[in-house]
């Protein structure tokens, strides 16, 4: 677990985009940071208070995490000067992007000397088990989709915040670098080895009250060649109660594969639970998550409207309309 | 690729099982291996010329391939000497244990002073690319499972026997460390990390004669939760054609795990081909590979019947009766 709060660094982002992980944490985390820390010409902006490395840790901060994305991944020698400086300042180092931490001789050097911690959060540190497929107690909802990139993540943190907005006991389970920072822990599912998999999945989703709720964050599609089997660990590892199905309606193809066209949800549905129910006898879908950023108000409705009325199951756009909807639909 | 011909090192097999991988090569590559060493106390025996390392230089040995699994999947001093003696006299050495060969100082020093490599298949060596799950030229046999270990390997070699037979162009793709040593090259799918898994399999089975045919090893089953992740990679990586489905029929519970009944076959056959489906629109299935060991003749014959009867497709346990019908049920 990384130690929270955060020093948010946010570079030089040349767009806010390139800071979506830093506007993860801000939105769904906005009691991890203390404030912002930002290079000349940065063009992104999550509305903290700017502070300096000393700023920050006299305002407590324990880690900075790297909300930014260079291109190519890359750390810039003035990002080492700020990195260093942090440390010598008290605060660990985290980050999830595709150059590591480790691999920066100045920084590895500065973390020696400081004794602080550097966090590559899409290298997994622990030896995960081979899974058994054991049922636990306390239920356990997982979000699977019809492609990668088409909320997954999105909706299990808006559930997670509705559900404890209610007062019930839910958990977002990061599985991705994203969702590690935002949460300050998980496992990065994609970097596991192959025979670990699924038990990486169930010792991120541990025994649990009867009454307490796992969000569970999916990744990649049954229906997406390059990922699907980690979507498989996903589901049988995580061993969900509920299904939520995910789904982008303007897509033409599946991410990043020009050639592929997804089967669709009416397709997942099927697939998704007899896969899942291999686990769980008792698993069930209990409604469609909607990504409907790329339509209108009047398109959003229309195309929401005729999901639940091809699945038979509640749909909501969470973005749009908020996870009520969906923890509803729990029985 | 391993260097061939091989001298098969029995070591201290305490009993025939022990020696399962070197039964492999000699069964299914017999002009693979020159001769067998053997330690005192080895009970294990593949009628192969016995040979000191000299004998297996002077027959042509480029690599001494461990055949035999000690308990704990330890390396003893008695066979440290042994595999030292080979690389002094200039073989390779080659291992699947769950014990690296690269843990080892004294080999590890032996290796450096010869210039003779050390290979542990279970590692993966090269970097892999993520999948595209592309369609190419060629045709894919992949062999599922109800269950682990119920004959997939054994299905696929005993299928590329009969079609080199007949002439056919086939080749046996190994995705464990049985089948590599085996065959001499493949990818340790179970060792590679997860974003990479559908790519390995794509690496393994290129583009090929629109005549010739790739016979891929299966790992895991869609069934078990420990290792469905796995077989996912290989559904859409391998992009079969053809699947032949594996079955054991004694089986009371899916291995290793006491609390699982496998579905079966009649559930297998829809979720495999519409999974398949995805990469390979044209994808069916072929026929079942029954492992009847656990059956009499009578038996046997019977469980093959009724499974022909159930799944509408012809079936046959290759072991007792050959691969000839699986080969017939080509299109």
């Amino acid at each position: 677990m990384l130690k929270q709060p955060y020093l948010l660094f946010l570079g030089d982002a040349p767009d806010a985009l390139a800071a979506k992980v830093a506007q993860g944490v801000k939105d769904w985390r906005p009691e991890a940071s203390v404030g912002q820390l930002r290079l000349p010409g940065c063009k992104a902006d999550m509305k903290l208070q700017e502070m300096s490395v000393a700023d920050a840790v006299a305002a407590g901060a324990k880690t900075l995490v790297i909300g930014v994305a260079n291109r190519g991944g890359l750390i810039s020698d003035a990002w080492v000067a700020v990195l260093v400086e942090a440390m010598e300042a008290g605060m660990d180092v985290a980050a999830g992007l595709h150059t590591l931490l480790k691999d920066q001789p100045a920084l590895v050097e500065a973390a020696k000397r400081t004794g602080q911690t550097l966090y590559d959060v899409r290298l997994p540190v622990v030896k995960y088990p081979i899974g058994e497929g054991r049922a636990r107690p306390g239920k356990r909802i997982l979000a699977v989709g019809t492609d990668c990139s088409c909320g997954k993540m999105y909706t299990a943190l808006a559930m997670e915040k509705e559900m404890l907005a209610r007062g019930m006991k839910a958990t977002f389970r990061a599985t991705g670098q994203t969702g590690i920072l935002i949460t300050g822990g998980g496992v990065p599912l994609d970097a596991v080895v192959a025979d670990f998999m699924a038990g990486a999945v169930e010792t991120l989703t541990p025994p649990n009250d009867e009454d307490h709720y796992d969000l569970i964050e999916g990744q990649g599609s049954l229906f997406h060649p390059s990922y699907s089997g980690v979507t498989m660990a996903l589901i049988h590892g995580g061993a969900p109660d509920y299904l939520v199905l995910c789904h982008e309606p303007t897509r033409t193809h599946m991410r990043g594969l020009p050639h592929y066209v997804s089967p669709g949800l009416a397709a997942l549905r099927p697939i998704a639970e007899t896969l899942a129910r291999v686990v769980n006898p008792d698993c069930v879908s209990i409604g469609c998550s909607v990504n409907t950023a790329a339509l209108s108000d009047a398109e959003a409705k229309d195309c929401i409207e005729r999901i639940e009325g091809e699945l038979g199951l509640p749909a909501v756009d969470p973005f749009r309309n908020g996870a009520g909807k969906l923890v509803d639909a729990l029985p």
